[in-house]
């Protein structure tokens, strides 16, 4: 039974994402979102409160995932440039092969939504990043700048490139992800 | 008369920017925002074709008054790290100043209509920073990287810094722009 209701949420989800890139959030109702994902709005009430609690919980949803793709393969023994490295490599390819989610995630943090979330519930997932951070701050390896000035540089420019609709003609090759994490890497280093 | 007109122009593109952020695009039709311009259907259809011609129009003002604000002082005889850091600034400042017209260009780039723009009639205004990018390239002054990853690196976290919504608690006091700055200026100079 666990496994058949989470391929139904799984299907929810993904219904949302898929429609309110489409259609907007505010076209995009409860019973169109149940329809899309072929289940009833009754069972689509079973997992989720509202409309709102369901435009919420998607976007958590695409942040836990984008956290846990993120961090695949960390290493904490790792010198920071190759865990950040990582990272970003990670990160790129997780945004490139979802481009749904991630405009979905875009489009939410424009949104009235936005205030909905529990920011908390969100920042957990990038606790490990947070430290290594901090690691290399005290390390006197990286810039000792507020959190969000090294998320900047570093997350934003992958979300541009990972973007064909923000960065087309960008092929994504190796050497072009390289050379952009170079440019990241000199931003942020000290 | 000429004068009038402008007006009515300019009332009509911000009810636009207006609507468009509340409602979405979908739900943004030529009658409510002709209402929320307090002019009649039939006035806007003067200046424009349809809706999709409407909010094309849009968003290339806002591109256009965006370079402009960008380039205010703009000198070419200064070095090209202090060329940089005026645009940067200028464009800082429009951003943090006009967040509803920013957020229209963030929207209108994630939605379908962003294929109608002739992206030659964008670019034109932009045409004083590819130069100086091109120049500081030549000069062994800038990295010898896309245009592209210029852009992403320099303008990028401005529009994250400058929005409040991405970015809450960020102050924007000179001394935190002048940090960011410092960090787009590492990531691009060679």
């Amino acid at each position: 039974m666990r496994h058949k209701d989470e391929a139904k949420q799984d299907a929810i989800i993904r219904a949302t994402v898929k429609l309110v890139n489409e259609i907007g959030f505010v076209s995009s109702s409860v019973s169109k979102i149940a329809r899309e994902a072929n289940v009833s709005p009754a069972t689509l009430y079973i997992y989720y409160e509202n409309k709102e609690d369901l435009l919420v919980s998607t976007y958590i949803d695409i942040k836990r995932r984008m956290s846990e793709a993120a961090l695949e393969g960390f290493d904490d023994g790792l010198p920071i440039r190759d865990i950040i490295k990582r990272l970003w490599f990670n990160l790129f390819r997780f945004i490139a092969d979802n481009p749904g989610d991630f405009q979905y995630t875009e489009q939410f943090g424009n949104s009235p939504y936005s205030s909905l979330v529990d920011q908390s519930e969100v920042e957990k997932h990038f606790a490990p990043l947070v430290e290594i951070a901090r690691r290399g701050i005290e390390r006197k390896i990286i810039k000792d700048v507020p959190l969000e000035f090294l998320q900047i540089f570093i997350f934003y420019p992958i979300f541009v490139l990972a973007n064909p609709r923000l960065c087309a003609g960008f092929e994504g090759d190796e050497q072009s992800v390289e050379t952009a994490f170079d440019m990241a890497w000199d931003a942020i280093k000290l």
